[in-house]
Protein backbone atom coordinates (compact mmCIF):
# COMPACT_ATOMS: atom_id res chain seq x y z
CA UNK A 1 0.00 0.00 0.00
CA UNK A 2 2.79 2.54 0.77
CA UNK A 3 4.71 1.19 -2.21
CA UNK A 4 6.27 4.61 -4.50
CA UNK A 5 6.20 6.46 -1.28
CA UNK A 6 9.79 8.44 -1.65
CA UNK A 7 8.80 12.21 -0.45
CA UNK A 8 6.02 13.61 1.33
CA UNK A 9 4.19 15.29 -1.57
CA UNK A 10 4.14 11.87 -3.26
CA UNK A 11 1.53 10.03 -0.29
CA UNK A 12 -0.50 14.07 -1.35
CA UNK A 13 -0.57 12.72 -5.39
CA UNK A 14 -1.62 8.89 -4.49
CA UNK A 15 -4.96 10.55 -2.70
CA UNK A 16 -6.13 12.76 -5.23
CA UNK A 17 -9.62 11.84 -6.12
CA UNK A 18 -10.05 9.70 -2.77
CA UNK A 19 -11.57 11.30 0.61
CA UNK A 20 -8.99 12.67 2.95
CA UNK A 21 -9.46 13.67 6.43
CA UNK A 22 -7.62 17.39 7.33
CA UNK A 23 -7.09 18.28 11.00
CA UNK A 24 -6.10 21.63 11.31
CA UNK A 25 -4.72 23.89 14.53
CA UNK A 26 -7.88 24.90 16.94
CA UNK A 27 -9.28 21.49 16.68
CA UNK A 28 -11.35 21.95 13.21
CA UNK A 29 -11.52 18.94 11.02
CA UNK A 30 -12.45 19.11 6.80
CA UNK A 31 -13.11 15.77 5.47
CA UNK A 32 -13.21 15.85 1.21
CA UNK A 33 -12.26 14.46 -1.68
CA UNK A 34 -8.57 15.93 -2.44
CA UNK A 35 -8.68 17.77 -5.86
CA UNK A 36 -5.38 19.64 -5.66
CA UNK A 37 -2.44 20.61 -3.98
CA UNK A 38 0.70 22.59 -4.37
CA UNK A 39 4.22 23.19 -2.37
CA UNK A 40 2.67 24.83 -0.05
CA UNK A 41 -0.01 21.98 1.16
CA UNK A 42 -2.83 24.55 0.23
CA UNK A 43 -5.27 21.86 -1.00
CA UNK A 44 -8.52 21.79 -3.02
CA UNK A 45 -11.91 19.81 -1.83
CA UNK A 46 -14.29 18.36 -2.98
CA UNK A 47 -17.78 18.11 -1.24
CA UNK A 48 -15.79 19.04 1.93
CA UNK A 49 -17.70 18.82 5.38
CA UNK A 50 -16.88 20.40 8.05
CA UNK A 51 -16.25 17.83 11.41
CA UNK A 52 -16.57 18.65 14.90
CA UNK A 53 -15.96 15.54 17.90
CA UNK A 54 -16.97 13.22 15.17
CA UNK A 55 -20.04 14.61 13.67
CA UNK A 56 -21.00 16.79 10.78
CA UNK A 57 -21.56 20.30 11.14
CA UNK A 58 -21.80 21.76 7.59
CA UNK A 59 -21.33 20.68 4.25
CA UNK A 60 -19.16 23.62 2.40
CA UNK A 61 -19.01 22.05 -1.19
CA UNK A 62 -15.48 23.00 -3.23
CA UNK A 63 -12.88 24.74 -0.65
CA UNK A 64 -9.62 26.03 -0.80
CA UNK A 65 -7.69 24.98 2.60
CA UNK A 66 -4.68 26.76 3.18
CA UNK A 67 -1.77 24.94 3.77
CA UNK A 68 -0.59 26.75 6.99
CA UNK A 69 -3.42 25.54 9.03
CA UNK A 70 -2.79 22.38 8.68
CA UNK A 71 -1.47 19.52 10.90
CA UNK A 72 -2.13 16.35 9.62
CA UNK A 73 -3.81 15.20 6.24
CA UNK A 74 -5.29 11.18 6.21
CA UNK A 75 -6.59 9.47 3.61
CA UNK A 76 -10.25 8.19 5.13
CA UNK A 77 -9.65 4.77 3.35
CA UNK A 78 -6.54 3.92 5.15
CA UNK A 79 -8.14 4.86 8.24
CA UNK A 80 -11.02 3.36 8.10
CA UNK A 81 -9.65 -0.22 7.21
CA UNK A 82 -7.59 0.03 10.44
CA UNK A 83 -10.38 0.94 12.79
CA UNK B 1 -17.99 21.04 -11.77
CA UNK B 2 -14.64 20.33 -10.94
CA UNK B 3 -13.20 20.38 -14.20
CA UNK B 4 -10.58 22.41 -14.73
CA UNK B 5 -8.76 22.55 -11.55
CA UNK B 6 -5.09 21.48 -11.13
CA UNK B 7 -3.71 23.47 -8.75
CA UNK B 8 -5.68 24.85 -5.66
CA UNK B 9 -5.46 28.57 -7.28
CA UNK B 10 -7.49 27.27 -9.65
CA UNK B 11 -10.51 27.19 -7.66
CA UNK B 12 -10.12 30.86 -6.76
CA UNK B 13 -9.85 32.07 -10.53
CA UNK B 14 -13.14 30.04 -10.95
CA UNK B 15 -14.74 31.88 -8.28
CA UNK B 16 -13.83 35.28 -8.94
CA UNK B 17 -17.16 37.14 -9.67
CA UNK B 18 -19.21 34.69 -7.72
CA UNK B 19 -19.78 35.02 -3.48
CA UNK B 20 -17.11 33.24 -1.22
CA UNK B 21 -17.28 32.31 2.20
CA UNK B 22 -13.48 32.50 3.83
CA UNK B 23 -13.06 31.31 7.52
CA UNK B 24 -10.62 33.77 9.49
CA UNK B 25 -8.49 32.12 12.38
CA UNK B 26 -10.14 33.26 15.43
CA UNK B 27 -14.01 32.22 14.55
CA UNK B 28 -14.44 35.17 12.34
CA UNK B 29 -16.15 34.15 8.84
CA UNK B 30 -16.42 36.88 5.98
CA UNK B 31 -19.14 36.30 3.17
CA UNK B 32 -18.72 39.01 -0.06
CA UNK B 33 -17.88 38.42 -3.87
CA UNK B 34 -14.34 37.60 -4.90
CA UNK B 35 -12.66 40.31 -7.09
CA UNK B 36 -9.32 40.01 -6.68
CA UNK B 37 -6.55 38.01 -5.11
CA UNK B 38 -2.96 36.89 -5.64
CA UNK B 39 -0.34 34.32 -4.67
CA UNK B 40 -0.03 35.00 -0.97
CA UNK B 41 -3.90 34.16 -0.88
CA UNK B 42 -4.75 38.34 -0.38
CA UNK B 43 -8.59 38.81 -1.78
CA UNK B 44 -10.31 41.42 -2.58
CA UNK B 45 -14.35 41.08 -1.80
CA UNK B 46 -17.05 43.14 -2.33
CA UNK B 47 -20.16 43.47 -0.48
CA UNK B 48 -17.88 42.11 2.48
CA UNK B 49 -20.59 40.86 5.41
CA UNK B 50 -18.67 40.12 9.01
CA UNK B 51 -20.46 36.89 9.93
CA UNK B 52 -20.89 35.42 13.83
CA UNK B 53 -22.85 32.44 14.31
CA UNK B 54 -24.54 32.44 10.69
CA UNK B 55 -25.53 35.90 11.36
CA UNK B 56 -24.93 39.17 9.50
CA UNK B 57 -22.79 41.04 12.07
CA UNK B 58 -21.66 43.82 10.19
CA UNK B 59 -21.92 45.41 6.41
CA UNK B 60 -18.05 46.18 5.44
CA UNK B 61 -18.50 46.86 1.48
CA UNK B 62 -15.20 46.37 -0.29
CA UNK B 63 -11.99 44.75 1.58
CA UNK B 64 -8.61 43.33 1.47
CA UNK B 65 -8.75 40.33 3.30
CA UNK B 66 -4.31 39.35 4.17
CA UNK B 67 -3.53 36.08 3.32
CA UNK B 68 -1.90 34.67 6.16
CA UNK B 69 -5.48 34.81 8.28
CA UNK B 70 -7.42 32.79 5.86
CA UNK B 71 -8.09 28.98 6.92
CA UNK B 72 -10.08 27.93 4.12
CA UNK B 73 -12.56 29.79 1.37
CA UNK B 74 -15.33 28.17 0.10
CA UNK B 75 -17.61 29.33 -3.37
CA UNK B 76 -20.85 29.80 -1.75
CA UNK B 77 -23.23 28.49 -4.54
CA UNK B 78 -21.32 25.06 -3.55
CA UNK B 79 -22.14 25.06 -0.30
CA UNK B 80 -26.18 26.29 -0.85
CA UNK B 81 -26.47 23.58 -3.25
CA UNK B 82 -25.17 20.64 -0.88
CA UNK B 83 -26.43 21.71 2.29
CA UNK C 1 -17.34 51.10 -7.98
CA UNK C 2 -15.22 48.58 -8.14
CA UNK C 3 -13.54 48.98 -11.86
CA UNK C 4 -9.70 48.74 -12.26
CA UNK C 5 -9.11 46.37 -9.46
CA UNK C 6 -7.14 43.66 -10.95
CA UNK C 7 -5.31 42.83 -7.99
CA UNK C 8 -5.85 43.01 -4.01
CA UNK C 9 -3.49 45.77 -3.85
CA UNK C 10 -5.38 47.87 -5.93
CA UNK C 11 -7.90 48.75 -3.65
CA UNK C 12 -5.29 49.95 -1.47
CA UNK C 13 -3.72 52.02 -3.62
CA UNK C 14 -7.63 53.60 -4.63
CA UNK C 15 -7.99 53.73 -0.89
CA UNK C 16 -5.02 56.19 -0.17
CA UNK C 17 -6.47 59.45 0.61
CA UNK C 18 -9.41 58.23 2.35
CA UNK C 19 -10.85 56.61 5.53
CA UNK C 20 -9.98 52.77 5.95
CA UNK C 21 -10.96 50.83 8.74
CA UNK C 22 -8.23 48.38 9.68
CA UNK C 23 -9.25 45.54 11.74
CA UNK C 24 -6.20 43.74 13.64
CA UNK C 25 -5.48 40.69 15.17
CA UNK C 26 -6.67 40.45 18.88
CA UNK C 27 -10.38 42.38 18.35
CA UNK C 28 -7.95 45.76 17.82
CA UNK C 29 -9.42 48.07 15.38
CA UNK C 30 -8.01 50.90 13.80
CA UNK C 31 -9.88 54.38 11.88
CA UNK C 32 -7.37 56.42 9.70
CA UNK C 33 -6.79 58.38 6.20
CA UNK C 34 -4.25 55.77 4.52
CA UNK C 35 -1.01 57.75 3.15
CA UNK C 36 1.32 54.75 2.34
CA UNK C 37 1.42 51.21 2.06
CA UNK C 38 4.12 48.71 0.63
CA UNK C 39 3.94 44.78 0.01
CA UNK C 40 4.10 43.78 3.44
CA UNK C 41 0.97 45.49 3.93
CA UNK C 42 2.46 48.17 6.48
CA UNK C 43 0.45 50.77 6.57
CA UNK C 44 0.74 54.62 7.70
CA UNK C 45 -2.31 55.88 8.43
CA UNK C 46 -3.16 59.63 8.99
CA UNK C 47 -5.61 60.69 12.04
CA UNK C 48 -5.56 57.45 13.45
CA UNK C 49 -8.21 56.42 16.35
CA UNK C 50 -7.89 53.29 18.08
CA UNK C 51 -11.20 51.68 18.51
CA UNK C 52 -12.84 49.21 20.76
CA UNK C 53 -16.82 48.29 20.34
CA UNK C 54 -17.40 50.99 17.71
CA UNK C 55 -16.28 53.43 20.00
CA UNK C 56 -12.88 55.74 20.04
CA UNK C 57 -10.96 55.13 22.78
CA UNK C 58 -7.88 56.63 21.58
CA UNK C 59 -6.26 59.29 19.52
CA UNK C 60 -3.26 58.44 18.21
CA UNK C 61 -2.28 60.70 14.80
CA UNK C 62 0.00 59.32 12.60
CA UNK C 63 1.22 55.68 12.90
CA UNK C 64 2.94 52.81 11.11
CA UNK C 65 1.27 49.45 11.35
CA UNK C 66 3.10 46.49 10.74
CA UNK C 67 1.01 44.29 7.84
CA UNK C 68 1.14 40.97 9.86
CA UNK C 69 -0.74 42.14 12.73
CA UNK C 70 -3.91 42.95 10.25
CA UNK C 71 -6.33 41.19 9.21
CA UNK C 72 -8.94 43.01 6.81
CA UNK C 73 -8.63 46.67 5.54
CA UNK C 74 -11.70 48.13 4.60
CA UNK C 75 -12.68 51.50 2.87
CA UNK C 76 -14.71 53.35 5.53
CA UNK C 77 -17.16 54.95 2.70
CA UNK C 78 -18.25 51.83 1.28
CA UNK C 79 -18.61 50.21 4.53
CA UNK C 80 -20.64 53.85 5.46
CA UNK C 81 -22.89 53.50 2.83
CA UNK C 82 -23.91 49.79 2.75
CA UNK C 83 -25.10 49.96 6.93
CA UNK D 1 24.47 3.44 18.41
CA UNK D 2 24.58 7.13 17.23
CA UNK D 3 27.53 7.02 14.56
CA UNK D 4 26.83 8.34 11.17
CA UNK D 5 24.95 11.35 13.13
CA UNK D 6 26.64 14.56 11.43
CA UNK D 7 23.39 16.29 10.95
CA UNK D 8 19.84 16.88 12.68
CA UNK D 9 18.32 15.10 9.22
CA UNK D 10 20.39 11.73 9.37
CA UNK D 11 18.20 10.83 12.31
CA UNK D 12 15.40 10.84 10.65
CA UNK D 13 17.06 8.96 7.72
CA UNK D 14 17.87 6.47 9.87
CA UNK D 15 14.40 5.72 11.60
CA UNK D 16 12.70 5.72 8.18
CA UNK D 17 10.92 2.01 8.06
CA UNK D 18 11.12 2.59 11.79
CA UNK D 19 8.48 3.36 14.62
CA UNK D 20 8.85 6.73 15.25
CA UNK D 21 7.20 9.03 18.71
CA UNK D 22 6.07 12.64 16.64
CA UNK D 23 5.19 15.37 19.72
CA UNK D 24 3.12 18.09 18.18
CA UNK D 25 2.54 21.86 18.93
CA UNK D 26 -0.55 21.90 21.46
CA UNK D 27 0.15 18.70 23.19
CA UNK D 28 -1.19 16.17 20.44
CA UNK D 29 1.02 13.16 19.54
CA UNK D 30 1.16 11.10 16.82
CA UNK D 31 3.18 7.28 16.42
CA UNK D 32 3.77 5.54 13.27
CA UNK D 33 6.46 4.09 10.82
CA UNK D 34 8.69 6.97 9.23
CA UNK D 35 8.35 6.39 5.42
CA UNK D 36 9.17 9.35 4.04
CA UNK D 37 10.38 13.02 5.03
CA UNK D 38 11.70 16.32 3.50
CA UNK D 39 13.61 19.33 4.67
CA UNK D 40 10.44 20.89 5.81
CA UNK D 41 10.19 18.24 8.25
CA UNK D 42 6.83 17.09 6.05
CA UNK D 43 6.49 13.27 7.18
CA UNK D 44 4.72 10.04 6.03
CA UNK D 45 3.46 7.87 8.99
CA UNK D 46 2.11 4.55 8.33
CA UNK D 47 -0.31 2.88 11.12
CA UNK D 48 -0.64 6.45 12.50
CA UNK D 49 -2.07 6.35 15.71
CA UNK D 50 -3.29 9.82 18.11
CA UNK D 51 -1.74 9.51 21.08
CA UNK D 52 -3.57 11.03 24.33
CA UNK D 53 -2.04 10.87 27.74
CA UNK D 54 -0.23 7.79 26.73
CA UNK D 55 -3.16 5.92 24.84
CA UNK D 56 -4.26 5.43 21.83
CA UNK D 57 -7.02 7.74 20.96
CA UNK D 58 -7.95 7.13 16.84
CA UNK D 59 -5.86 4.75 14.06
CA UNK D 60 -5.57 6.99 11.36
CA UNK D 61 -3.68 4.92 8.75
CA UNK D 62 -1.70 6.71 6.63
CA UNK D 63 -0.72 10.20 7.13
CA UNK D 64 0.97 13.30 6.03
CA UNK D 65 2.31 15.61 8.50
CA UNK D 66 3.50 19.37 8.56
CA UNK D 67 6.70 19.71 9.93
CA UNK D 68 6.14 23.56 11.19
CA UNK D 69 3.38 21.63 13.92
CA UNK D 70 6.24 19.73 15.21
CA UNK D 71 8.10 20.08 18.36
CA UNK D 72 10.38 16.26 18.52
CA UNK D 73 10.61 13.34 17.08
CA UNK D 74 11.81 10.58 18.63
CA UNK D 75 12.66 6.79 17.53
CA UNK D 76 10.10 4.19 19.33
CA UNK D 77 12.78 1.99 19.83
CA UNK D 78 15.43 4.74 21.86
CA UNK D 79 12.62 5.52 24.35
CA UNK D 80 11.38 1.70 24.92
CA UNK D 81 14.45 0.42 25.67
CA UNK D 82 15.71 3.44 28.07
CA UNK D 83 12.21 3.83 29.84
CA UNK E 1 2.61 67.51 8.48
CA UNK E 2 2.20 64.13 6.31
CA UNK E 3 4.40 65.72 3.15
CA UNK E 4 6.72 63.20 1.94
CA UNK E 5 5.15 60.45 3.14
CA UNK E 6 5.47 57.92 0.00
CA UNK E 7 5.93 54.77 1.70
CA UNK E 8 5.65 53.40 5.56
CA UNK E 9 9.12 53.69 6.12
CA UNK E 10 8.76 57.25 5.60
CA UNK E 11 7.14 57.63 8.94
CA UNK E 12 9.82 56.32 10.66
CA UNK E 13 12.93 58.40 9.06
CA UNK E 14 10.73 61.74 9.75
CA UNK E 15 10.51 60.43 13.52
CA UNK E 16 13.95 59.53 14.23
CA UNK E 17 15.24 61.70 17.22
CA UNK E 18 11.70 62.28 18.53
CA UNK E 19 9.41 60.46 20.84
CA UNK E 20 7.52 57.80 19.66
CA UNK E 21 4.66 55.16 20.86
CA UNK E 22 5.20 51.91 20.07
CA UNK E 23 2.47 49.35 20.79
CA UNK E 24 3.63 45.26 21.07
CA UNK E 25 2.01 42.11 20.62
CA UNK E 26 0.28 40.89 24.05
CA UNK E 27 -0.69 44.22 25.59
CA UNK E 28 2.85 45.94 25.93
CA UNK E 29 3.59 49.17 25.14
CA UNK E 30 7.00 51.39 24.83
CA UNK E 31 7.80 54.98 25.14
CA UNK E 32 11.36 56.14 23.83
CA UNK E 33 13.16 58.74 21.55
CA UNK E 34 13.61 56.60 17.86
CA UNK E 35 17.59 56.59 17.42
CA UNK E 36 17.63 53.78 14.51
CA UNK E 37 15.38 51.25 12.89
CA UNK E 38 15.49 48.98 9.52
CA UNK E 39 13.64 47.06 7.30
CA UNK E 40 12.57 44.23 9.69
CA UNK E 41 10.99 47.21 11.42
CA UNK E 42 14.09 46.36 14.49
CA UNK E 43 14.24 49.82 16.48
CA UNK E 44 16.86 51.37 18.83
CA UNK E 45 14.95 53.62 21.53
CA UNK E 46 16.41 55.84 23.58
CA UNK E 47 14.98 56.83 27.38
CA UNK E 48 12.61 53.74 26.98
CA UNK E 49 9.75 53.46 29.55
CA UNK E 50 7.78 50.90 29.55
CA UNK E 51 3.96 51.32 29.64
CA UNK E 52 0.73 50.19 31.20
CA UNK E 53 -2.51 51.34 31.21
CA UNK E 54 -1.06 55.18 30.63
CA UNK E 55 1.23 54.11 33.37
CA UNK E 56 4.78 54.02 32.99
CA UNK E 57 5.72 50.52 34.89
CA UNK E 58 10.12 50.99 34.25
CA UNK E 59 12.62 52.87 33.15
CA UNK E 60 14.83 50.60 30.55
CA UNK E 61 16.94 53.43 29.31
CA UNK E 62 18.25 51.99 25.73
CA UNK E 63 16.42 49.39 24.13
CA UNK E 64 16.54 47.53 21.02
CA UNK E 65 13.01 46.29 19.66
CA UNK E 66 12.44 43.04 17.67
CA UNK E 67 10.36 44.29 14.91
CA UNK E 68 8.07 41.47 14.59
CA UNK E 69 6.40 41.77 18.21
CA UNK E 70 4.98 45.36 16.81
CA UNK E 71 1.65 46.00 15.83
CA UNK E 72 1.75 49.89 15.62
CA UNK E 73 3.85 52.90 16.15
CA UNK E 74 2.87 56.44 16.33
CA UNK E 75 5.40 59.50 17.13
CA UNK E 76 4.01 60.73 20.58
CA UNK E 77 3.80 64.64 19.10
CA UNK E 78 0.96 64.00 16.66
CA UNK E 79 -0.75 62.00 19.14
CA UNK E 80 -0.87 64.63 21.96
CA UNK E 81 -1.31 67.25 19.92
CA UNK E 82 -4.64 65.39 18.98
CA UNK E 83 -6.31 63.80 22.21
CA UNK F 1 25.81 57.64 25.31
CA UNK F 2 24.08 56.78 21.98
CA UNK F 3 26.40 58.03 19.42
CA UNK F 4 27.48 55.80 16.79
CA UNK F 5 24.04 54.34 16.48
CA UNK F 6 23.17 54.14 12.79
CA UNK F 7 21.26 50.81 12.51
CA UNK F 8 19.80 48.61 15.65
CA UNK F 9 22.35 46.40 15.31
CA UNK F 10 24.51 48.87 16.29
CA UNK F 11 23.03 48.64 19.81
CA UNK F 12 23.84 44.99 20.43
CA UNK F 13 27.29 45.22 19.01
CA UNK F 14 28.26 48.52 21.81
CA UNK F 15 26.83 45.82 24.29
CA UNK F 16 29.00 43.16 23.50
CA UNK F 17 30.95 42.12 27.21
CA UNK F 18 28.08 44.09 28.88
CA UNK F 19 25.00 43.08 30.82
CA UNK F 20 21.75 42.97 28.66
CA UNK F 21 18.43 42.19 30.02
CA UNK F 22 16.28 40.39 27.35
CA UNK F 23 12.56 40.25 27.48
CA UNK F 24 11.32 36.83 25.77
CA UNK F 25 7.73 36.51 24.78
CA UNK F 26 5.61 35.11 27.03
CA UNK F 27 6.83 37.12 30.30
CA UNK F 28 10.47 35.68 30.79
CA UNK F 29 13.03 37.36 31.04
CA UNK F 30 17.30 36.50 30.98
CA UNK F 31 19.58 38.81 32.24
CA UNK F 32 23.08 38.34 30.88
CA UNK F 33 26.69 39.71 29.69
CA UNK F 34 25.93 39.78 25.74
CA UNK F 35 28.86 37.56 24.01
CA UNK F 36 27.15 37.03 21.02
CA UNK F 37 24.67 37.29 17.98
CA UNK F 38 23.75 37.13 14.94
CA UNK F 39 21.31 38.62 12.57
CA UNK F 40 18.38 37.07 13.51
CA UNK F 41 19.18 37.73 16.78
CA UNK F 42 20.53 35.02 18.11
CA UNK F 43 22.36 35.65 21.28
CA UNK F 44 24.59 34.05 23.72
CA UNK F 45 24.72 34.96 26.97
CA UNK F 46 26.94 33.92 29.67
CA UNK F 47 26.19 34.15 33.22
CA UNK F 48 22.42 33.93 32.23
CA UNK F 49 20.02 34.58 34.87
CA UNK F 50 15.99 33.66 34.25
CA UNK F 51 14.17 36.47 36.26
CA UNK F 52 10.57 36.63 36.91
CA UNK F 53 9.23 39.16 38.99
CA UNK F 54 12.31 40.92 39.05
CA UNK F 55 13.46 37.90 41.18
CA UNK F 56 16.30 35.50 39.92
CA UNK F 57 14.74 31.86 39.24
CA UNK F 58 17.63 30.19 38.04
CA UNK F 59 21.36 30.65 37.28
CA UNK F 60 21.78 28.94 33.87
CA UNK F 61 25.37 30.00 32.89
CA UNK F 62 26.02 30.06 29.10
CA UNK F 63 22.79 30.04 27.03
CA UNK F 64 21.93 30.20 23.24
CA UNK F 65 19.07 32.18 22.58
CA UNK F 66 16.96 32.01 20.02
CA UNK F 67 16.06 35.53 18.30
CA UNK F 68 12.71 34.77 17.45
CA UNK F 69 11.22 34.81 20.90
CA UNK F 70 12.72 37.93 22.01
CA UNK F 71 10.82 41.44 22.49
CA UNK F 72 13.30 43.93 23.42
CA UNK F 73 16.94 43.64 24.76
CA UNK F 74 17.68 46.61 27.00
CA UNK F 75 21.93 47.02 28.49
CA UNK F 76 21.05 46.61 32.00
CA UNK F 77 23.75 49.77 33.04
CA UNK F 78 21.26 52.29 30.95
CA UNK F 79 18.10 51.20 32.93
CA UNK F 80 20.04 50.96 36.24
CA UNK F 81 21.04 54.39 36.12
CA UNK F 82 17.73 56.04 35.36
CA UNK F 83 15.45 53.68 37.60
CA UNK G 1 35.30 29.18 29.30
CA UNK G 2 33.84 31.60 26.85
CA UNK G 3 37.12 31.98 24.62
CA UNK G 4 36.47 31.25 21.20
CA UNK G 5 32.71 32.51 21.05
CA UNK G 6 32.19 34.82 18.21
CA UNK G 7 29.26 34.00 16.96
CA UNK G 8 26.20 32.12 18.81
CA UNK G 9 26.24 28.83 16.51
CA UNK G 10 29.87 28.14 18.01
CA UNK G 11 28.04 27.86 21.48
CA UNK G 12 26.03 24.98 20.29
CA UNK G 13 29.48 23.69 18.67
CA UNK G 14 31.26 23.57 21.57
CA UNK G 15 28.49 21.87 22.86
CA UNK G 16 28.44 18.96 21.17
CA UNK G 17 29.16 15.48 22.87
CA UNK G 18 27.98 17.37 25.99
CA UNK G 19 24.49 17.71 28.11
CA UNK G 20 22.53 20.53 27.58
CA UNK G 21 19.29 21.71 28.94
CA UNK G 22 16.45 22.99 25.74
CA UNK G 23 13.81 24.99 26.74
CA UNK G 24 10.84 24.97 24.84
CA UNK G 25 7.68 27.27 24.03
CA UNK G 26 4.97 26.34 26.16
CA UNK G 27 6.82 25.39 29.29
CA UNK G 28 8.39 22.51 28.02
CA UNK G 29 12.02 21.19 28.75
CA UNK G 30 14.60 18.52 27.26
CA UNK G 31 17.85 17.59 29.17
CA UNK G 32 20.06 15.41 26.46
CA UNK G 33 23.55 15.04 24.72
CA UNK G 34 23.61 17.59 22.18
CA UNK G 35 24.87 15.13 18.78
CA UNK G 36 24.11 17.44 16.03
CA UNK G 37 23.08 20.93 15.03
CA UNK G 38 21.78 22.88 11.52
CA UNK G 39 21.17 26.85 11.18
CA UNK G 40 17.50 26.16 12.20
CA UNK G 41 18.88 25.33 15.55
CA UNK G 42 16.92 22.04 14.74
CA UNK G 43 18.75 19.26 17.06
CA UNK G 44 19.38 15.93 17.59
CA UNK G 45 19.79 14.99 21.46
CA UNK G 46 20.60 11.53 22.71
CA UNK G 47 19.89 10.36 25.71
CA UNK G 48 16.48 12.68 26.07
CA UNK G 49 14.78 13.38 28.83
CA UNK G 50 11.14 15.35 29.20
CA UNK G 51 11.25 17.44 32.08
CA UNK G 52 8.88 19.24 34.07
CA UNK G 53 9.09 21.27 37.45
CA UNK G 54 12.60 20.05 37.83
CA UNK G 55 11.40 16.45 37.31
CA UNK G 56 12.19 13.83 34.38
CA UNK G 57 8.74 13.18 33.22
CA UNK G 58 10.00 10.67 30.50
CA UNK G 59 13.26 9.27 29.18
CA UNK G 60 13.08 9.25 25.64
CA UNK G 61 16.12 8.37 24.00
CA UNK G 62 17.39 10.42 21.02
CA UNK G 63 15.34 12.62 19.85
CA UNK G 64 15.35 15.35 16.94
CA UNK G 65 14.14 18.68 17.94
CA UNK G 66 12.49 21.18 15.38
CA UNK G 67 14.90 24.70 15.90
CA UNK G 68 11.44 26.80 15.85
CA UNK G 69 9.84 25.68 19.05
CA UNK G 70 13.25 26.48 21.51
CA UNK G 71 13.53 29.16 23.38
CA UNK G 72 16.69 28.65 24.71
CA UNK G 73 19.71 25.92 25.08
CA UNK G 74 22.03 26.01 28.16
CA UNK G 75 25.03 24.00 28.00
CA UNK G 76 24.00 21.68 31.88
CA UNK G 77 27.66 21.68 33.00
CA UNK G 78 28.12 25.40 33.34
CA UNK G 79 24.57 25.93 34.82
CA UNK G 80 25.55 22.94 37.44
CA UNK G 81 28.62 24.86 38.23
CA UNK G 82 26.89 27.84 39.10
CA UNK G 83 23.58 27.16 41.29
Amino acid sequence: MVNGIERPLDLLNNSKGKEVLVHLKGDKQLVGTLLAFDIHINLVLDNTKEMQNNETKRNVGLSFVRGDTIIFISPASTSLKKE
